[in-house]
């Protein structure tokens, strides 16, 4: 395996030549003050020397070794618990937690950079302070000023870490038939009871308390999702002078032993009449999960990326080192028996389609870290607007594109290493079942892409897609010479992608199954044609940049190969798409 | 996980009511005594029987037991040792091998059926017998008599296993700069020495004796792949009345531990001076392995679909009893708070992705297999050559094309179950793992597309995909009503894909990079092509069957999802199949 390291240059391409982010902090009055490019460099580099010095090489052994569990303990591999210390200390667990309670405050389109190090160094890992950051952000957006005082200064300072516990046996996707029950007590706290379970992080060993956040139903709720409520459930109750007072009856059943990410503990947790506190309304606990849900699949869609950014860093290693067959005339090496691998076209196009995948998702995470940004941040109200509909439309796209591509790109970086990709020991398997559950977790790819035409497109009646297609728009009214071809297809692909929602807008009213039908596909419609504009646009400041460094001119190349070699896959989604619903409710359960 | 169940109808219906097996056979004066439809259909049963009862139940704790390795030996996981005599008790090892030495003989089309319950019920364990029919068929064809006398009853009798040893450290897919040397003896021996890695079943404990056919250099050998030789090198030495005499030395270095098969030994085997004996002429080695390897491949794109046919076995089984969400009005069960996850499109389309890809894998390798079996036994010599055409241009595609779809569907099978797909205990994501080497060994499916593209194409200038072709106008010429859209789309496709090889012979003789850069999206538009002219023969098949039997309406329907929702990707291939090599090769290694 080759050692970890963060793709800086390209993030500062991404984050400046592209998407001139420090023009929008400089219009941003909460972060004028605070962030500029070379803050920004900064913050980047000394991540990068924490992602790859500290959490990258305990990956591989993390895998082997494992969570264990034993009398409700859950210990973790060998070095996290050192590396997380480390982590708190520097202060990169509250890197996006709200300064006010000690956070970095970090704009998301910078720790979308950051988030990406993490996981291309350990996904394990990085799930711990990933889901810190979670809990944090609901914990700010919806707890009391009490509750807030009592846990976010721990959180941010990497002190005490953050679960979200929604899944229960019977409940998964399906959220609006939890049986986790909440007693209002006395003291206007409230007795949990119920199973959670594939709760990430639900007991470890790292820090001293553990903050779960848990959806239960009030004795007065509602059925369904308009019933549930949020709580915060501490492992150990906090005393009134902050010290930890007596152990909260929730505890690990068990610890799942799982296809990948085994460095994390994913927990079964019981909680047998737990003490918690409602957190924001009752009965509205799914819209304050939602809220941070949104936030969170952009970093789940993040993972994908890291998992392929450190599959291709071995991957092209080992291309370039073995040799292996000869390849065509011009290139052959006749001082050796044998050519190196990037000699030939087959292990060029895994490469490539790798890297096209990582440098386009590294954009397109940019691309919403930075309308999250301006949702939030914007000082012109409309601006604010957009960003939040861009936010809106893309987050489905994001997590589900960004993992789907993921696998692929994982797969292609195991099947460059031949037989050796198989063996454990060089770590590309590993790089593959991790980024698995990426495609499933925090909502499955197929709720995504339900999430994306149902709720997203259908329900605004295409209105959400307009933002993009306007961005689109504007990038093909600046193409210079040498483009044409590029802009063609992405025009092409732009009405296309216009003609498929009219017509399912047309005939939705009449099939209640053409959007459960069609989402996948009409989803990979939309990563594909998001990641086309995203490669324009890089191609373009790629060209306009100085042509004397090799990164830019690599940039256009690379821009022409995802025209050339993968925007094409769309038309195989379009085909499938313009049959409809039909095909796939011909058969009765029997005929399976 | 749910129990396996072999798919005996489909097997039924793919052997007699499309391709009409049963004739083929009363026209094979080698087979018309042996084989007729009733004792095809009593093996198939006995098979079942075998692959459900004896190997199927070991899969999962096979798994996670693994193969444990000390002191040069191999411990098999438990219950393969069992397993394993009584398949070779019942005669189960040497179903292909020759009668005459206590072969069962069986035709292809039919031992592909039950290599296709024995890859669905194990794949691990699997690959003992199917390593072992290698064997047997590569002395059968280039053994002396006397070699044959001594292996070839022990083999195909179970007694003694097989292997093939091939890899070197250095040397995977590149043969010819092997380095294992072949010294010549006294006594018209050789000794061997010398390293081979990835040696499925070089070292176990299920039988006595281990038969390694071994690819090794002779002093005067030419250099590349016209100077290799092959031998035969057992574990332990054969006395004159065929008992074992003294142990060879040909050992395990160790096992490789892998992301998947792990009941299967993959050994690193150390010749230090073993004893072997030439097979075959000298430095037409690797002509006699390939002849082998060619069957072979047939098995290893077999593993798809029987990784494939499992996953779905689950997958169904959890998709009909698991409730979550609410489906269409239509479909929905008031007296339930949620619906099964039948109602949900995307579950469908997954399921279906998955049995189209089985029934279309299922019937792909019968039709190479009735291919395989007319090139050996018809009567009529243009039968027969045209039939070697065909296997010639298909065996390829089987390899990579069946594997390919397969790990695509084990995806979806484990997609269908969530978050419990992830998890070990439901099985899920073994599959997955189990599948994925499929596309790695016996020549990695990017060297099957060149093989395909460059030696089968190109290096005949077409006229190998003349019968192919010829099939599939053959049944454009016989469709009835109700299938005008689905000929329609086959007669495009067959179009397409005779201007895209045409584009490529008229571009290849100028452009060295051509094949190699489009081999892997060639090879899959022929699997997608071929898969849709089997869905035609098929879905005309069942058309023609009693009706009332609803396998046949079945079988109508998913061939028309098919057409709808999985042949339309071919028009990204041929998208990525007009760009050309260009696109691959305008970065630099430094580009990358």
């Amino acid at each position: 395996m080759s050692d970890y390291k963060a793709s800086l240059q390209d993030m500062n391409f991404v984050l400046h030549e592209v998407f001139d982010v420090a023009t929008d902090w400089q219009n941003m009055p909460a972060l004028q003050d605070m962030m500029d490019k070379d803050t920004a460099s900064a913050i980047l580099e000394e991540a990068a020397k924490v992602a790859e010095g500290l959490v990258a090489p305990n990956a591989r052994a993390a895998d082997e070794q494992g969570v264990s569990y034993a009398d409700k303990k859950v210990t973790t591999p060998d070095g996290y618990k050192e590396a997380y210390r480390q982590l708190a200390e520097g202060g990169w667990v509250g890197v996006t937690a709200n300064p006010d309670f000690g956070g970095m405050g970090l704009p998301k389109v910078l720790s979308a950079q950051y988030e990406e190090m993490l996981c291309a160094a350990d996904i394990s890992f990085s799930l711990y302070p990933g889901l810190t950051a979670g809990a944090i952000m609901t914990l700010d957006l919806h707890g009391s000023d009490e509750l807030k005082d009592i846990y976010l200064p721990r959180l941010a300072a990497g002190e005490w870490t953050g679960t979200m516990c929604l899944t229960e046996p019977h409940a998964g996707t399906d959220l609006g038939i939890i049986r986790t029950k909440a007693e209002p007590a006395a003291d206007g706290s409230f007795e949990l009871t119920g199973t959670k379970i594939f709760i990430t992080g639900g007991e470890h060993d790292l820090t001293d308390n553990i903050v779960h956040l848990v959806l239960a139903k009030l004795p007065d709720a509602p059925a369904g999702t308009r019933g549930i409520s949020l709580f915060v459930v501490p492992k150990f109750l906090v005393n009134e002078d902050g010290s930890l007072g007596e152990r909260n009856p929730v505890s690990a059943g068990s610890v799942e032993h799982k296809m990948g990410i085994h460095g994390s503990a994913t927990c079964v947790m019981n909680f047998d009449a737990a003490k918690g506190w409602l957190v924001g309304e009752p009965h509205r606990g799914l819209a304050a999960m939602f809220t941070m849900m949104n936030y969170e699949r952009l970093g789940v869609g993040i993972q994908g990326l890291g998992a392929a950014v450190r599959s291709y860093g071995t991957a092209l290693d080992y291309a370039i080192d073995r040799r292996q067959g000869r390849g065509a005339k011009a290139t052959r090496d006749e001082n050796a028996s044998a050519d190196s691998l990037m000699v030939h076209g087959d292990i060029r196009r895994m490469l490539l389609t790798m890297k096209a995948f990582i440098e386009g998702g590294r954009a397109f995470s940019s691309y919403v870290g930075q309308q999250l940004d301006r949702s939030k941040y914007a000082a012109d109200e409309n601006q604010r607007e957009d960003a939040e509909r861009l936010v809106m439309l893309l987050t489905p796209v994001a997590k589900a594109f960004m993992t789907d591509t993921g696998l692929e790109a994982t797969i292609h970086g195991q099947q460059v290493l031949g037989g050796h990709g198989y063996v454990r020991e060089w770590g590309q398997e590993q790089w593959v079942r991790d980024c698995r559950i990426a495609q499933i977790y925090e909502g499955t790819n197929g709720i995504q892409a339900l999430d994306l035409l149902g709720r997203k497109v259908v329900g605004t009646r295409g209105e959400l897609l307009k933002p993009l297609l306007a961005d689109i728009a504007a990038i093909l009214e600046n193409v210079g010479a040498g483009w044409e071809l590029e802009a063609g297809q992405l025009k092409q692909a732009s009405a296309e992608l216009q003609r498929v929602t009219g017509e399912i807008l047309h005939k939705v009213g009449e099939d209640e199954n053409l959007v459960n039908s069609l989402a996948v596909e009409y989803l990979h419609l939309v990563g594909y044609v998001s990641y086309a504009y995203l490669w324009l646009r890089m191609g373009l400041a790629a060209q306009a940049a100085d042509s004397s460094d090799n990164f830019y001119s690599a940039k256009v190349k690379t821009a022409r190969f995802y025209f050339a070699k993968l925007l094409p896959r769309i038309d195989g989604l379009i085909g499938a798409l313009d049959t409809g619903s039909a095909p796939l409710f011909e058969h009765n359960v029997e005929d399976f």
